[in-house]
């Protein structure tokens, strides 16, 4: 008996062909997905993990383990890949900014990355150029915020420029006690904005390579609970010429910004029109009906666009597409237990991401396609009630 | 700076949810393409390999390097997962029913499994239970053959019961001493038959699990070429009532053998019916299609029959699928290198297995749905061409 365990790939091989080897900082349920578009396309991915336990890790994806806030680190992840790209924000842009100078090539840049990584940046940079932003100022002192709250009224929204996602580091204050608060957490100043009448969020995503080819996803619209994405609606149920804006938008700021890569642009619809919400230079939540529900998913558009090579059709293959997303119960208990049940429902597409279990966490996904959103929304919502214990 | 490279997963999480372990016995491309379904479904695939070089541990699928023929390390793969199952026939009978014994679970049982491993077992088998079979015997002598040829005239077809597949094992011959050439190095006998007058061939999708619940995929048309899968066609372009019979035939084929997981049976048309050709207890080439073109995947479809977990839907996603097999080229060159090109087709669903390029080595598949079967096969062909370096 001769045998040994061993993970992951040998060294290239025989035939001279080198696999294109594609370095994603993160490594959690989006790179995850990366890796589930990589494996057709036969590129390899390595993922830079803070922790074992993350996701891609758990599906079998290379990985160092390392802190994504230590230059060093970052250094030695680039030397080993061909090309360095994201899934998710909270990276320093001064690191990423030393990386692309001592010659990595890094999809998105790190100038359009900044764009996402900050607010502020962001309302100043599509501000002036003329797109659709709510009105804002950066605030240090409470009485700024005082002042713009005697022209916006209160409630107002303050936001982090840097480091929040999924409502974190979002706070909507009613006065300016409460403003001061929050201010006193961030000495270099806070995003200050009235809290606007939205009617609806939609998002559209956006591919584009370095030779300035771009493919623009149907607008979609996202229903968000306890600050997080709940319920992805695709194609969104709205008036085709404001659908139409919608994507135009998102493509002339994607050009603007000059970003490469997967890109998710998230827009309030408000009476007055469209407004800009925030920016993903990323595979994105709003983006995963894709997998089952457009040609090309957005995973493997993101390792065709990272990559530079021609990127796939957006299309929707049905007329409707549902994703839900899998939220750890209160219980604590773990909704892979209850996989067995959620897979009889026939035509939901259950994505569970492999991690730890806590209340309130991201665990997973349901995407269920239809003739219309109704019977589609019907199907992934009742996968995900199984799945969450939550079923009647 | 602190950083480690590692492949694979943890130990449990703290949640207590322990993901099923499937332990698969080879690790080429099926089991890739079987990791691909695994990982939404948050299930731990281990694979034996004997090469570290093989299509699923290029993918990142946990892996045992070590010889499928060796008891010892069958028993220490087996020790290490909860269910055990296949990606090819060729793993010795004897070690399978050994495993069995010692209380490993195996998916299909070794006795159904036998069906598909050896030829003459098949033929006995259901051509004693009044399945459609061709005349056949089993011979030891060349006088036997010659027998047979007087009944049925030359050619006849010699295929060696155990070990073949893609052709290799199965010889045409014209007479008594190209017979007895085969017969020589097969001391234990070889099926005869005879060349039948194929009209096309046809492949019918089982999924089974423990609980004896089964879904048939709809009939495909297999197309060969060089003994070899080239072409398939879902649904197969036969009368209803023929695609019916193949169907009911399939199903009630795997439900007298009791096997359990995802089956492929394959049959011949000729003018006389419907006769078997081989079956696959396993994921199976004319299943391809069914990554894109049905609810369900044939891989998605074997891990849930594996588990004994509710199967899915194996409705079509569109009107018409086609795969074509991407071969390495005579001039020995790797398709992947033409990968960009390849991805410009629209609508083409590439699939590399990363394997090293030799030629005649099945090294990816291409997928393209459509309209009818003539717009996919279009689209497909394009894309193999330009993957094959022989585009116009």
């Amino acid at each position: 008996m001769s045998s040994e365990i061993v993970h992951g790939r040998p060294a290239p091989d025989a035939s001279g062909h080198r696999r294109p080897r594609v370095g994603v900082l993160g490594a959690g349920q989006l790179a995850r997905m990366d890796q589930q578009a990589a494996i057709p396309l036969a590129v390899d991915l390595r993922v830079l993990a803070n922790d074992p336990s993350e996701a891609a890790v758990l599906a079998g994806v290379e990985a160092v383990i390392g802190s994504t806030d230590d230059l060093d680190v970052l250094r030695a992840f680039a030397d080993d890949v061909d090309v360095l790209t994201f899934e998710f924000e909270g990276i320093d842009p001064e690191h990423l900014r030393a990386l692309e100078e001592e010659g990595h090539v890094l999809v998105p840049s790190p100038a359009a990355k900044l764009v996402a990584q900050d607010k502020l940046h962001q309302r100043q940079t599509l501000g002036e150029a003329g797109f659709p932003v709510p009105p804002w100022i950066r605030a240090t002192h409470a009485d700024e915020i005082a002042a713009f709250a005697d022209e916006h009224g209160w409630p107002l929204v303050l936001k982090a420029p840097r480091g929040g996602y999924d409502g974190r580091g979002v706070q909507v204050v009613d006065d300016v006690d409460e403003a001061a608060g929050m201010l006193a957490g961030l000495p270099g100043g806070v995003l200050v904005e009235p809290k606007l009448p939205i009617e609806r969020e939609v998002a559209a995503l956006v591919a584009r390579t370095g030779d300035g080819s771009s493919v623009v996803y149907p607008v979609v619209e996202t229903v968000q609970r306890d600050a997080m994405l709940r319920e992805l609606i695709a194609p969104a149920e709205i008036p085709a010429a404001l659908a139409d804006e919608a994507a135009d938008l998102a493509r002339r700021i994607v050009e603007h910004i000059d970003a490469t890569g997967l890109i998710a642009v998230e827009l309030f619809v408000t009476a007055e029109g469209l407004s800009v919400n925030e920016l993903a230079l990323r595979p994105h939540n709003s983006g995963h009906y894709s997998i089952e529900g457009a040609v090309t998913s957005q995973f493997e558009q993101h390792v065709r666009a990272v990559l530079g090579w021609p990127l796939g059709s957006p299309a929707l293959t049905a007329p409707a597409a549902v994703t839900v997303n899998v939220v750890g119960p209160e219980d604590g208990s773990d909704p892979a237990v209850r996989l067995p049940r959620a897979l009889a429902v026939e035509g939901a597409h259950v994505h569970l991401y492999g991690k730890s279990a806590r209340p309130g966490r991201k665990l997973g996904h349901v995407t269920a396609l239809g003739p219309d959103v109704a019977t589609a929304r019907d199907t992934a919502w009742r996968a995900v009630k199984i799945l969450e214990g939550d079923a009647a």
